[in-house]
């Protein structure tokens, strides 16, 4: 696990008891993603994965869509004053023919007027941008007790919250709630963006056949991440955004919300839920 | 409240019983900040204090320290379709005399060198920016028991939580737990920035008698927005980062975490805590 996690001295006090121990934390370090050489993006990540992370990144971006659009992704070595690597920088080439968009800081504002940003200009820019339309065929459905089994199955996929409590996690099942894979995070965004970065570099975009699980809230950034993915199913532990509710919609992706036990409410996409139509109560 | 929540639709599944109800969800949409008319970064938030939100972030940015360093804040209005204001762009200017740094992309890069990037660059860069260093004379000092009854506080204070469940909360607390302000947002470091910048507009920085509690995790991020304003003491419902530690005890900030009940964590600065010697165990 490496740099993962790392160990620092705490004073702990349990009704008025003072003692003192190593404990383990969640690491975190600045990651630079840059793009064909030039600095694009500073995260702050748990170390591990980071080539992922920066694939997954460039997908959400509206970069890369299918491994064939990139080259190759590495570590940026040198210009330390002892010459050493700090594993913080990677640099993603793209394949020749891939059209880089003009990415700035304001990389954001999908607008072109200068006042316009709005909520609808944002959802509008990432159901025009993505180029893994949620059209599922045959249509991916689950049932309600499938999802509430999910949450349970991540928890017990996380191998290192349960030494730091500090991690936010995200998994993908496969349409018969079987684990395809996790991944943890002291940043919840950079846990979806390892996912989808390793089905980008195994070939396996788009996630047409998968449900994602995130262990906290669902906001409109993770609902674009899933959006970008292919992902048809999006389910979180805690409350969604009004504006991840709304990206659902018009995107046509299921939306699950409160996940917890065998409750939840469903905000989008309810097609993909196998209701008992006679339970259906106005 | 306005556009704090809004109002969707939503299928409710309990034990197998399905229901449609309206829900209230936390609003979400993007703010665009400005500084001196040019475009500096885009974050999701929920609407509501946005000049606050704005000035709290100069703030973590080392733009701004003091009330003066502010002329003032407007949304930008026009330039949509029907020259309405989106009230989602906001323009910051600065004080005649005000140096302004050459803000870009790459602003978390706080080193020169093309490969440097780690967290340690990114502590030192936090403690040689900041205006207000934290060295309390007289020292503050705070005992367990007032620190254990402020996360019930913060939730009691908490508006939109209990309607939504999707908000990150922060709040101020002076050093005898009288509750100073509190802020909800659907992004973490947006609650803490809001604190700032009010406080900045109030005239009230540096912020070196109060302490900082924060609903969630507590990230290097997090902890940097509370040295940049002075303030001595972090408070965390959960987990720390190793690099949140790490910047606590380089800037000597007091770093709480897991304050649950009556236990906690003390991860740095615990002069500040009354602790009773003998009950230290070693």
């Amino acid at each position: 696990m490496g740099r993962v996690t790392e160990r620092r001295k705490v004073i702990r006090i349990r009704d008025g008891a003072v003692s003192t121990r190593p404990d383990t934390l969640v690491a975190e370090e600045p990651l630079e993603i840059r793009l064909n050489g030039k600095p694009l993006a500073i995260t702050m990540r748990t170390p591990g994965d980071d080539f992922a992370l920066a694939a997954g990144f460039l997908v959400s971006e509206g970069v890369l869509a299918e491994a064939s659009d990139l080259r190759n992704i590495v570590y940026c070595a040198g210009a330390t004053a002892d010459g050493s690597n700090t594993y913080n920088v990677v640099d993603v080439t793209t394949a020749p023919g891939v059209t880089v968009p003009d990415i700035t800081l304001e990389r954001n504002v999908y607008t072109t007027s200068s006042c316009g940003l709005c909520g609808k200009a944002s959802l509008d820019a990432v159901r025009t941008t993505t180029r893994h339309p949620i059209a599922d065929t045959p249509p991916l459905r689950v049932t309600p007790e499938l999802l509430a089994g999910l949450p349970d199955r991540l928890r017990a996929a996380q191998r290192v919250f349960d030494r730091t409590g500090g991690l936010h996690a995200a998994a993908l099942f496969d349409e018969h709630g079987e684990l395809l894979d996790v991944r943890e995070d002291v940043g919840r965004h950079n846990a979806v963006d390892k996912l989808v970065g390793r089905a980008l570099q195994n070939g396996g975009l788009p996630l047409s056949r998968t449900v994602l699980m995130v262990s906290g809230r669902a906001s409109f950034e993770l609902a674009q991440k899933a959006v970008m993915a292919g992902i048809p199913v999006l389910a979180a532990v805690s409350a969604p955004s009004s504006l991840a509710v709304d990206l659902a919609a018009e995107t046509g992706m299921t939306l699950v919300g409160f996940l917890r036990g065998s409750s939840m409410n469903v905000y989008a996409g309810e097609e993909r839920i196998a209701l008992r139509a006679a339970a259906v109560r106005a």
